[in-house]
């Protein structure tokens, strides 16, 4: 940032899996902060937090709380969201929200930078964070969109359990613990927490995150499938996913499957659009044994893409393997970065 | 089986991974042996093995020690069935083959007893065994090809350490324990024993199973490509995959997105074609989170089938999500039922 000029900025669910990434980006980044504001529900209030070496107390959040602030980054759930967002809107500041609240609300774009950092400008005092497995993809369908033409996109995912928070990030580990232990393994939380029924997560895979809607599939794969067509643009690509929650921490993979407009496209012109492309690194050598995999992918900000193919029994099929930290691209480095835009560009005020 | 006859039967590979399996298997499935007789590599001959409440030593497998042999099931690795395979039919033995050696080989049936049983009588001595994540998919994909015709699958899998053997398993348990522990993790075996570089399976995912071949596709994943179409006898289905490897013990699961060749079909017919195909139990029931999960398939013969769901933006496209403990139905009961279908049919002399 070049600016000179500083904000007051609220953090919404500071003590959280994602606050915690947001101010650890914030302070990385050196963000122009005025006065840091570290908000959390009720339970959390009191907590102490360390940014830049001094120390904070976190308070609850109420409408109040937003008097003066100029930008409010919030991952505390979409009930705190839908509850506070319009209020810290009203008090002037823009929130920058990352929970499903507002994802596919008309009046709200929905943003990752690097793909339509444009219809950041439209808002209306929200802007929303996609969902973490749909950045990542995003993010690496761009070039391919722009330069051959998007169709087609059918994806499976491999997704960390720190998506479904710190408490899941626990579970896993008392749960290896427990197996190689050779003691029974206990499952409180996962796949979904407040669900009926909870499965290990520890050496197994489960195939639903999030909820399941009336068609079928979960919340998780229509957030993929309904985010995507906004982000990019385009009602008319096809979009079909499958989501898995694994037994690792951090990043989620992606085995991205996509369909060109353009014949005769080569794996190698695929592998130069991607490579050339904003936040993404190309991690592409089969000969040496190089693609992304979720612990080397952790704790960095890029989206990294390997593996690329293309389909052997049809022309215009392409396979892609993408990998990012699903905590920093997938959620407090995009906000962070939606929070620049907005700086940068002078759309902070309407 | 309902045959009084008995055979002589061989396990070549018998302390293997698969190898344990294939005699558990024969065990529980009361094969009609009369003698049954372990075979290894020099390295592991000497060793005892329990088998129906008697010790059998283990003997290093050579020309000779097939005289006499009715059936060998061989499970030792590609290049022990390249050189011992021919000279066990010189010595009129049957061999059942679970390793790549033969699978392509326009003269060696490649069999899942549900998919082709009938090719198995074009043996001339050898019948192949396809790789553990082929079996489970056609398996699946037989009663869609059947009632809808097939005419594309998509595939990503999510394999379980014991693919890659014994040693694979104990690497990951120790690597699991070393992180909880908060030691660095050794990798000295996965992805690909052999290979210039490891990488950390433990909470990890790692998108390469076996080598990779200069299209820049894994040898894993060109089986899954070459066999289908062979089994499924259908050169012309468009078959694209990815092969990952992932921190669990037992049992592949597999996103499997096909495409069908008539219009109109719903999920709950695939469905109900699903549920009545041998060999195949169908765990979907959304409402209820019932899934199939690697670690409830582990220790079962059959193949499961689940979220099965219609693709939302296309109208011949469907999902499934397979999974099938590895080392059963794909490897050891495959093989044993392939035996079983010799006798039963009358196939092994030709």
């Amino acid at each position: 940032m070049t600016t000179e000029q500083q904000y007051n900025v609220a953090v919404v669910g500071a003590t959280g899996a994602v606050g915690v990434k947001m101010l650890e980006t914030l302070e990385q980044k050196n963000f122009p902060i005025k006065e840091l504001l570290l908000l959390s529900s009720k339970r959390s209030a009191g907590k102490q937090v360390e940014f830049k070496g001094n120390t904070y107390t976190v308070h609850e959040a109420t409408p109040e709380s937003f008097e003066g602030v100029d930008i409010a980054l919030f991952s505390a759930g979409g009930s705190v969201s839908k509850k506070l967002a319009p209020e810290a809107v009203k008090r002037g500041a823009v929130v920058v929200d990352n929970t499903s609240a507002y994802r596919m609300d008309p009046e709200v774009p929905l943003v990752v930078p690097e793909v339509n950092e444009g219809d950041i400008q439209q808002h209306n005092g929200i802007i929303a964070n996609p969902n973490c497995s749909t950045i990542q993809m995003v993010a690496a369908l761009k070039p391919v969109q722009e330069q051959f033409g998007l169709t087609r996109v059918i994806v499976s995912t491999y997704q960390a359990v720190s998506g479904a928070g710190n408490e899941a990030v626990d579970e896993l580990r008392n749960q290896a613990k427990s197996f190689l232990e050779g003691e029974e393994m206990q499952a409180d939380l996962l796949p979904v927490s407040g669900e009926k029924k909870h499965y290990p997560i520890a050496f197994n895979a489960l195939p639903q995150i999030d909820v399941f809607q009336e068609n079928g599939y979960t919340f998780e794969e229509m957030k993929m499938i309904n985010e995507t067509k906004k982000i990019m643009h385009d009602e008319a690509i096809q979009v079909a996913a499958t989501c898995v929650r694994l037994p690792f921490f951090t990043s989620h993979a992606e085995s991205v499957y996509v369909e060109v407009n353009n014949g005769g496209v080569t794996a190698e012109q695929l592998k130069e659009a991607i490579k050339r492309a904003d936040g993404i690194v190309l991690e592409d050598d089969p000969e040496n044994q190089v693609y992304p995999t979720p612990l080397e992918a952790a704790g960095k900000s890029d989206v990294f893409v390997g593996r690329i193919r293309k389909d052997l029994d049809n022309e215009k099929g392409f396979h892609l393997w993408v990998v990012s930290d699903n905590l920093l691209k997938g959620a407090a480095w995009n906000s962070v970065q939606i929070a620049e835009s907005l700086i940068k560009n002078n759309w902070l005020s309407k």
